[in-house]
């Protein structure tokens, strides 16, 4: 026997309970992995609440994001064998597959090997969060290695904000930080901010255009969209590019037409699954770019906070207070 | 003395008069037009109703593009000559002029000369229809020669409609021209459109998927905006690009994020003074393109109706109602 997370109504992270059940077996092309550690991601709270691109089927495993050992071998598994240490990333249906709990059968089409210089929880902080950031500058953005681009990035402290403060910095650009409050200003400095404004400060679009002598910014990385995706607009430089990757405000997006067709903006969305881990050219690309920054140092995981596998529902509540800095992680081992 | 047409308040075309005024004097870097012809354009009702970027300033000249012959030389103009035959582009103020009248002064920046095979009507037609078709398609949308996408066209029977089937089809692509009836299917497809769809039938987007063989077009080049977007967005192919150029429904354009996350939709905008006429490499190689096809037959402007100034109102209200198929003109001379 071993533990599983499992939701049991569509309705958020309250839901989900932590049960006895047998070690599942791997299908073909499938894995059994012994789960050291799960990254959690806000799209797995949409998904609790049956608000995502597809539905939990009930009782639904969770978390799309983790690593540990390989365990057993389905059918037709070549490219890993039994006692590979790898990382599960998200390239893999949310509705059919689940990582939280000690045990966990994969496809073998979503594991990369663990880089061997990270802990497990850095391990399983990785492969949402870094092809997301780098995904969605660099191939929706437009972000160019030493193009001198200002880059806004928004709601910068969470898992995907700041390897995007990392990664627009590693390219050459001037990054601009935005949070709701300043509490966070510390860290995003750490990682590399040029300037972090505090978005519940009504002049902030003022502030970004001083700080851009007027010309508004180049690519703007945001998870927020609704009325906030207006404000960037007005923030815009001519040509600029707005890409969306979330839906945190859960609001409508009005669409800014006016500053859209005299600026000729450019909205435009990220998701890493579609747009990078389906796409095995771009995938090679992404992972041998961020495998050597994270090996070099240049770019590293940071973790917010460590929770016990009994302490999933609290992992899940502590990310939806916003509190977090960094990747929140369930260490199973 | 000279007859010109003035907008006397901002609440539509029903107050517009023709003064007898005398003839402007051009300032400098301006000439003085004797104008034969003007074409109207629909940024104008939204102009004459206080809705367009900028304010009229009343009692405001209307109109902005047109053809005649330059009479009088301001100060600092080098490159016309009186008696020279020419074009009006847009590439002015709205708000500080207008060629609505017998008489104009204009910048000469705004100048083209008249292509010696167009009749006036014509001149008066091309400069912001062709370069708006060409330019949201070609540096907005992505057309490229021979690439053999697939573009959909709607309101395709208005002014820049028909100029954007031509160019389309002269690029190699399968052009879907949308309308809301079936009424204009003859014109649509004698001007080049290989499908006509009519967006009154509830079902249209599954035509165009059939059309499309179920992967949807690569180019929507759009005025109507509104909820018209989103059902764009749901027969876009991944990685199209939607280019709105106007705002014909008037309506809130929500933004749809799902399908722009999952298939990667690109929107954008355009507006030919600021994304074309303003920019003198672009504005060289669109004109280039357009005169040789023009001249050659390839593309050939396609005059609705001609009205004399006397009947600017009715012009005006003849646009509003839709039924047209091309370009609306007042004919001076």
């Amino acid at each position: 026997m071993t533990k599983i997370a499992r939701l049991n109504k569509a309705e958020g992270q309250l839901h989900i309970q932590i049960n006895d059940e047998a070690v599942p077996q791997p299908g073909k092309h499938e894995v059994l992995v012994r789960i050291h550690s799960a990254g959690l991601n806000r799209a797995e709270l949409l998904f609790m609440n049956g608000q995502y691109l597809v539905e939990p089927q009930l009782p639904s495993r969770i978390g799309v994001e983790g690593a540990g050992v390989i365990e057993a071998l389905g059918e037709n598994v070549s490219s890993f064998s039994i006692g590979d240490e790898v990382c599960i990333t998200p390239n893999m249906g949310f509705e059919k597959y689940g990582v939280i709990g000690e045990h966990a059968k994969v496809p073998q089409s979503a594991l990369v090997k663990k880089p061997q210089n990270l802990s497990w929880e850095e391990a399983s902080s990785i492969w949402m969060a870094y092809p997301t950031a780098y995904g969605g500058l660099v191939y929706s953005g437009g972000l160019l290695e030493g193009a001198q681009q200002t880059i806004v990035i928004s709601a910068a402290s969470s898992s995907v904000g700041l390897p995007a403060i990392q990664i627009a910095k590693a390219h050459g650009a001037t990054v601009i930080a935005t949070s709701r409050s300043l509490k966070k200003v510390e860290t995003l400095k750490e990682q590399g901010a040029d300037f972090v404004v505090a978005t519940q400060d009504e002049k902030w679009p003022e502030i970004v255009m001083d700080i851009t002598d007027g010309k508004g910014f180049d690519i703007a990385f945001d998870p927020i969209t609704g009325a906030f995706t207006s404000q960037l607009a007005e923030v815009a430089a001519n040509g600029a590019t707005i890409v969306s990757y979330g839906v945190l405000s859960m609001e409508e997006t009005p669409l800014p037409l006016f500053p859209m067709m005299v600026r000729g903006l450019n909205f435009t969305g990220f998701h890493v699954v579609y747009h990078l881990l389906k796409n095995p050219e771009r995938f090679a690309q992404a992972k041998n770019h961020i495998l050597s920054r994270l090996i070099d140092g240049t770019y590293s995981p940071k973790i917010a906070k460590v929770f016990s596998l009994e302490q999933v529902i609290e992992a899940y509540s502590y990310m939806e207070s916003g509190v977090q800095e960094g990747k929140i992680i369930l260490k199973m081992i």
